[in-house]
Parts: structure tokens; C-alpha cells; sequence
């Protein structure tokens, strides 16, 4: 037999751009996945779990048209069919498989939600994982704005649920259509302008490539459009048109399109006013006669409506076209939600803390596999930093999670405090026995300390002899500590209070049902 | 620019081995893992969420001895540097690697439990699948019997929180040092054979060689014990002794291990006694005068101690040697839950439904990583599995869990529609208006029956006028449906009823709260 060759110890080390979260940061998060769960649940939208793998083929977005088809995700072959597997980098991937396979058993329309983790093969940064939760919920197969209402009256909903305030979210709707009205426009524009005696073939083939060419630069136009907040009108006009020197003095290359062009993006990008009336009929204006634009309004008109119906008002749902973000990639209504209150940042200055959720209509999801066009409309939450928003707001955490830790101070009689322990579990109250080396006390009061536990039980042979036990209030005496001096005023102080053994569950339910109430619902 | 070659369409389907689950499966095993964290956590164990990767060289058990170090694993190679990341197999592998790399940090004893899919690359089977939950809890850095006592107890309080009643399961106790006593002792009386009138150089090497030989095929000793429910204790004594015919004739050879050792073994398997004290007894017998042996029957003894001053007696929790599933693995005290009940296999024969958890001590954990050797125990759940059992009784699914469906029949007043959901929603009821293709009413009740749904509303321009609606019991409707044979019938029917539009919320809520009344609690 060989001699195994001997191994060097491995590094204990979470894998680059993934990270362990512990205790208080699980709990708060599955708290809040079942809130928005609950609300998902009450529109009517039922759970789907699908698994972390796919297919590259079923993921789409990544197609083998590389040896390695992992761009952007975490692949690899199957050892006997040389398949390529990989974790799924969303949700929406997965929902299109899923509805493409099961449509013959499945309601339609289908509304559904997921919850989950999913990964991106990208470079990590600070605060930019690799794994990360998303919390999807779509409507898939149907064309009616009803749809994209609902989704817009239950992101409101979700956000309030969670803790966020009427007053401190904003949902933003665009419609990609609108933008497309804007480009048809122009378009029009184009040839009436190489038209002006009459038909001219040559004219009409110029304006023809024109417009190719600008649909190719819809990326470009979308990219410009969505550095509005940063660069203001006159930037965008200059990226859209000449070219623009940036803050480095480097010279960005501008679209050049046409002056009238930019202008109809610039009122488009403005068009936000006081009520969701006016800035449709902005909207109508910057569109003109394209007929997909004014579709894309119809649409904005129909969710605005139904959405006034229910008492969903601009202070909490209102059409933006600023929303730019996520235009490139739905084909219809656009959904954004933002908090809208200021949060600190690194350096202390007060920064508005951002967009927590998007989505949008898609009406291409379920084509790749069958060749039907399925119109689909859906939303995806960002927990990770709603969960974010409500730490920094104070909303979450901060009071003392820990079980109630009955200490061991003679090692010959842990059944004794095994059995507390056991009546405090029955009677519903988390508790536990230390049972690391009971040697040195000072340890099992730091190990109360780290478990942030909020009593400590204490019952030596003196106490044992008298029927009693020792209940020490660990917050208290954190806070009374800093003023103590002797070992007098240690005894004497008031954390701590003796009580009949008979009485244990009785004072610890009272104590614990007390700081329950203090923390308040949610907590 | 080049012309996009045309790809033929994806499929969409599941990865071989993977999964879809929808709507209520979801539901239910979501609140099955809320069930089991409410237990975990009154007990004082903290939760944990690692990622789904990890490094392969974390994971160690698939070491990269080939080139692609995958045998078992998922796993993938790092663009940049290189290194392998697999998905993680069970969740105790990423606990050894976030308690090395934390350990500084983390309260010792570190209890925690996590929840989440882990992943197997292996050949698919009939309810095997490569994605699956476990549902884990272990105390890290404590030798202390009172933790392993303290994790059978939650298992039996687990198993009644999730709904199997007393009587129904039973936790199953062993201990590898017993085992591995008998080897001790079989090897006390190797030598002292072997040296019969005094020291002899010779014997004892012949014995100690001899005694390696036996270790080696520990393994063997252990696959053979595990058969003992199928070959019984004859089948058993071939197997150690010369070896066996199996039932095609096959001859398999044996360990030819001597009578003496056999014996030990087959009273070590058989030493379960109506009482734990008698087991114990028996044990202490078996093992004889080896130290590790007598080691593990104290152990085993402790436990049972412990378990009895809580009320945890052998009608839950039981000494049973003849747990033999884990022994390989775990270094002391090994745990599995049983479902004692009976369902019928798929030929409709009734089968003992087995093992639901298992678990036990394993101390060199951490030592793989640090070098130090970390006392540990734990149990692991397999939810599914507790899910199926479940199912199989009836105690969970089979009630409608649709929402109330508000029908559309007149396409032009969704709004109305929606307002009524919006009531039924701020009422707590979970509801929703058909977002499909509203012309024909019959889909609209197909797609209620796929729902689930418990009742339907309708309201068309004559009940609009006389301000009305009618409230239509779906589930009730199906039982009547068979018996009614004309149109007139149908109408009278008392699953529909007519009710004042205001009084629409309160109707409903009536009948809501009566059906989840029926439904009782868990439901």
C-alpha cells in the first residue's frame, strides 16, 4: 500500500467575493423574506423554488460560443455528457425556463414568486458579492397594465411591510416604449426632411441608414440618458451631440445626433412635473405622432389610473422619465423604487440612499424556447440592501438576542441546571446551559457577553442549600458596571436579586416578556 | 458587421438530478425549516448562512488528487488564479472552515444551526436528487456528554414541533467507542494468546500485526454490522467468520475474523434491552476490561442519566447498539431518529418509514485546518424525507390554499374589479382579479380550479346596477357539480350567493375565517 504523501493544513478561508453571515444578520433577513413573502402570498402570487443549477443552453444569456462559456457565471461540464451546467445568475432565467417546461400544467397567467440566492462570476468589490439574495415576483402571461399596476401597488406595499414609512420609498414608472416613440419620431423627422419637394428615393434610402445607424446607438443613447442626474441637461446634450470634455480633461466622444433629436430626449428626460397628469401630457408632446409612443403612454395612463382607483397617489407611485436603468432590457413599463431619505456615507456625508428594487415588462422571456411570444411583467427586490437601508435607519437589530444562560458553578450537578433549562424551554423562553469549562466564571460571563444573552442564572451550594437562585440582569449590569468601584457595591447592586428556585420561570418569563415589549413588534 | 449565426432553440428543462418545486411544496417546507429554527433557537443555538461555495481545498474530503477534483462535487476552476471551487456537500464541511478561519471571534462553545440546499454530484435516482435541504445543529469546542444529551432532546422536541406525535419516532443512540473497545479487547486477547507461557517477541508482533490487519478492515466490520437487519445474526457470523452465499448464489467472502471477536460483535448488536440500564449493563459486559470501550458505555451512560432527569425516557430516547449508520464517521456518540409508523411502499406493502435525522460527535473537525483538535456534536435533519413522511399520513397539504378569484366580466371596469381585491387585501384575504384573456368565462373558472381557488366573485353589469355581487363557493360547487345535471339547477344552487357589494369583505372574511378554522392549526 502506498504511503499517503502527507497534505499541507488548508486554508480556512471564505472563497474571494462570497461572505458567512451569522446570527442576528439570518434572522433579520429571513424575518424580512417572510414579510414580503406574506405579501406576495396576499396578491396571490405562489412560491417557486427552482434549483441553483441550470442548464447554459436553458440560462441563454451565455450561449457556448466560447470554449468556456462562463462569462459573468460560475460554470463548469458535466463529467458524462459534457453538458454545461451552471448556477443560475437570476431569476427571471430560471422563471423562463420554468414557464417554457410546465406551461401545459400551469395557470395561466402565472403568477409567481422566488426567493433566493444567486451568483455572478464577477470581480467582487466592497459591498459587491458574488452571492447575493434576490425576491422576485412575476406575472407571466398577460398583456394587461392591470398586471404592471398590481406589481407597482404591491412593491408599495412590500416596501411598507418591511419598515419603510409611507413618505421615505418612491416608486418610478417609465415606459421603454415611450423612448422608442422618441426614436420612431425622429425617424419620421428624418424623412420628411429628406422629402421636402416630394418623393425622393435617394433621400428616403439616406434617412433609411440614418435611422440604422441610430438604433444601433440605442445602447449609447440609454448609456447618456442614464448619467442625467450626474451631468445635468447640458452634459447629456453634449454627449448626445458634439462630444464632451470629462473631469479628467479626457474628451468623450458625442452620438451627434441631431439638434431637434437631443432636444426631444432632453423634455423627455425632464418631463417628471408635480402630478402624474401633467407629465403625461408632456409625454404625449415629446412623442408626437410615433405610434409606439403613444402607446408606451396609453400604457403609463392606464396604471396611473387604476393605481388612483385603489389610493395608490404620487406621493407613494409617479411616472419618472428619468428612469433610465433597465430600459435597454424591457420592452414595456418600467418599475423603480427608491428610498428617499438620506442615510450617511463612508465619509459622513449624507447621501440618498437609492434604489432597492426594479423591474419591468418583458414580453421576449419564454420565445428563446418556444417561439411564442409570452408577455411577462414582474419585480425583483434587492434584500440585501433594504436590509441595509433599515440597519442604517436603526429600524433593525440592536437589542440583545442571546438565550438566557444558566452558569455552572459546580460541574458535578449539570443536571440540575440542565432541568432550569428545560423548564424555561417549555415554558417557550430561550435558554441554555454553558457548557464549555466551567473552571473559570469570568469565562462564562464573557461567553454571556459575545452570546449577548440577557440574564444569567446563578445557583452554587450555598443557594442550592437555601432553595434560591441568583438572576442577574446582564444589560443592566453592563451599564451599571462603569460606575462600580468595590466589590461591595458589586454585591449590593441592583442587576442582580435572588429568588426562590421555585420561582425561575416565573421571574425570567416576566423579565423576558418585558424587554420583548421594550424591543417592540418586528425586532 | 457580421450576420448573427441562427441558433436552434434551447430546451427547457431541468438539470438531470435537479428539481422544480412549486407553490405549496415550497410553502410547506418553508414552514417546516420556520418550525425547526423556532426549536434550534429556544434551545440557544444561533444561525449561521455560509455560501453555497467554497473552496475545494476548504472542503477537503475531495482533495485535488486528480486533475479535476470534482468526485462527488461540483466543482470549477477560478479564471484568474486558478483555484477550484466546488459547491458545498453537506453544511458541516463549511462549519469546520467558518469555525477555523472565525474562531477568535466566535463565542466557545459555538452553537449554531443552518438551513439550506447542499449538493451532490452523483448519479440521479428516483426521489435522489444532486440538490437537497439539510438542516443542521452543532456545538463546536465542548467535550461535555450534556451537549450530546442536549442535542437528542431537541431532535425528539423537533420532531413533535413539526407534527410526528410521541410514540411515532424514537431517537436511537450508539457509541463508536464501544465498537471500538470490542476491537481493543478482541486485541487484549490476541496478545495474551499469543504470549500463553510469558513475553515472546515473536507473538506479540505476530498479534500486533494481526491487530492491523483488523483495523484495516474496520470498514468492513462496520458494512457488515449495518446488513445485520437483512442477513440477521447467522448472516452476520459468515459474513465476519469464512463468508457467505448470498441469495443468487454468489459466495462472498468473509473477514474470518475469530469466533471469540464474532461473538462480541453479534451480542454487541443484540445488546439492546427493554431498559436502557440493562443495555448498558450488557455493554459493559461486551466491551470487558478496554479502556475506550468502557470509556464509551460511561458516555452512553451520562446521556441516558441526563435525558432521564429531563423526562426524556426510553419511550423517546433509546440505547441502541445496533445504530450502525455514521459509526465510520463520527469519533463518540452517534444519534439517529427513526419514524416508527408504517406507510405503504409503492406496491402497497406497509414499511417501516426509518431514518429522518442523524448525527453524532466527530472531534477532529477543525484539527484538518488549525492542527488542534476541536470536541464537536451535531444532528443533521433531512427535510424531505420528514416531508414525505408528513405527507404520507395526511398531516400536511390536501386543503385549498387558492386566492379568492375576483372574475372579469365586463373588461372595461377593471378598475372596479381591482378595487374590490384591494378591500379583500386590506382585510388580510389573500386575493386577486383574472388577469387573463377575459372573454371566455370558462377559462376564467378552469384557471380558479388549477388556483385552488376557495371562492370566486362576480359581478356583471346586472348585478352592478342592483348593486350587488355574487359570492361563489368553488370548493363546495365541485362536490354539488356531479349531482347537477340541468342549467336551471345550477343556478338555484346554494354554492352561489348573492350579497350587498358593501358587504363583500365582510361575506368573505366570514367564510376565510371559517375554512381556515377547519383547517386547523399548520395548515
Amino acid at each position: 500500500m502506498a504511503k499517503p504523501k502527507k497534505q499541507p493544513r488548508p486554508k480556512a478561508e471564505t472563497p474571494k467575493g462570497f461572505s458567512d453571515y451569522f446570527g442576528a444578520e439570518v434572522a433579520e433577513r429571513n424575518a424580512m423574506l417572510a414579510q414580503i413573502a406574506e405579501v406576495y402570498h396576499r396578491y396571490g402570487f405562489d412560491p417557486l423554488e427552482s434549483s441553483a443549477v441550470e442548464t447554459v443552453e436553458a440560462l441563454g444569456k451565455f450561449l457556448p460560443d466560447v470554449d468556456r462559456p462562463n462569462a459573468g457565471v460560475f460554470a463548469w461540464q458535466e463529467d458524462d455528457d459534457e453538458k454545461w451546467l451552471a448556477l443560475r445568475y437570476d431569476l427571471t432565467a430560471p422563471l423562463a425556463r420554468v414557464f417554457a417546461q410546465h406551461r401545459n400544467d400551469l395557470p395561466t397567467p402565472y403568477r409567481r414568486y422566488a426567493m433566493g440566492p444567486v451568483w455572478r462570476n464577477e470581480k467582487p468589490g466592497p459591498g459587491r458579492f458574488r452571492q447575493f439574495y434576490q425576491c422576485d415576483a412575476d406575472t407571466v402571461g398577460t398583456a394587461s397594465m392591470a398586471a404592471d399596476a398590481e406589481i407597482c401597488a404591491m412593491l408599495a406595499d412590500t416596501l411598507e411591510r418591511v419598515g419603510i414609512p409611507r413618505g421615505d420609498y418612491l416608486v418610478r414608472v417609465n415606459n421603454r416604449k415611450v423612448l422608442n416613440g422618441i426614436l420612431e419620431s425622429a425617424f419620421e423627422q428624418q424623412i420628411n426632411r429628406a422629402l421636402p419637394d416630394g418623393p425622393s428615393e435617394q433621400g428616403a434610402n439616406a434617412a433609411r441608414q440614418r435611422l440604422t445607424v441610430m438604433q444601433d446607438t440605442t445602447d449609447g443613447i440609454l448609456r447618456t440618458l442614464d448619467k442625467h442626474d450626474k451631468v445635468g441637461d447640458d452634459g447629456v446634450r453634449e454627449l448626445l451631440g458634439p462630444g464632451r470634455k470629462d473631469q479628467s480633461g479626457a474628451y468623450i466622444d458625442g452620438l451627434n445626433l441631431p439638434h431637434y433629436v437631443i432636444e426631444s430626449f432632453i423634455a423627455f428626460l425632464n418631463a417628471r412635473a408635480g402630478s402624474n397628469e401633467i407629465t403625461l401630457e408632456r409625454l404625449r408632446e415629446v412623442v408626437s405622432e410615433a405610434p409606439t409612443g403613444q402607446e408606451g403612454v396609453d400604457e403609463l395612463e392606464q396604471i396611473v389610473s387604476l393605481l388612483d382607483t385603489q389610493g395608490y397617489g404620487p406621493d407613494r407611485i409617479v411616472i419618472d422619465p428619468s428612469v433610465v436603468r433597465g430600459l435597454g432590457y424591457y420592452t414595456g413599463p418600467v418599475f423603480e423604487a427608491e428610498l428617499t431619505f438620506e442615510i450617511p456615507d463612508e465619509k459622513g456625508r449624507p447621501r440618498q440612499f437609492g434604489s432597492v428594487a426594479g423591474g419591468g415588462r418583458y414580453d421576449d422571456l419564454v420565445k428563446r424556447f418556444t417561439g411564442q411570444e409570452v408577455p411577462a411583467t414582474g419585480i425583483s427586490i434587492g434584500i440585501d440592501r433594504l436590509l441595509a437601508a433599515l440597519r442604517a435607519k436603526g429600524r433593525i437589530g440592536g437589542t440583545a438576542s442571546g438565550p438566557v444562560l444558566v452558569t455552572v458553578m459546580d460541574r458535578d450537578r449539570i443536571a440540575d441546571y440542565q432541568t432550569m433549562v428545560t423548564e424555561l424551554r417549555n415554558a417557550g423562553i430561550r435558554a441554555e446551559v454553558f457548557l464549555g469549562n466551567p473552571k473559570n466564571f469570568g469565562n462564562q460571563l464573557k461567553y454571556a457577553d459575545k452570546r449577548d444573552c440577557p440574564l444569567a442564572i446563578i445557583e452554587g451550594s450555598d443557594e442550592k442549600a437555601r432553595g434560591v437562585v441568583i438572576v442577574k440582569d446582564l444589560a443592566l449590569g453592563k451599564r451599571l458596571a462603569a460606575k462600580i468601584t468595590s466589590n461591595e457595591e458589586w454585591k449590593e447592586q441592583p442587576a442582580q436579586q435572588e429568588v426562590a428556585r421555585i420561582d425561575l420561570v416565573a421571574v425570567v418569563s416576566k423579565y423576558i416578556g418585558e424587554t420583548e415589549k421594550n424591543r417592540g413588534p418586528g425586532a
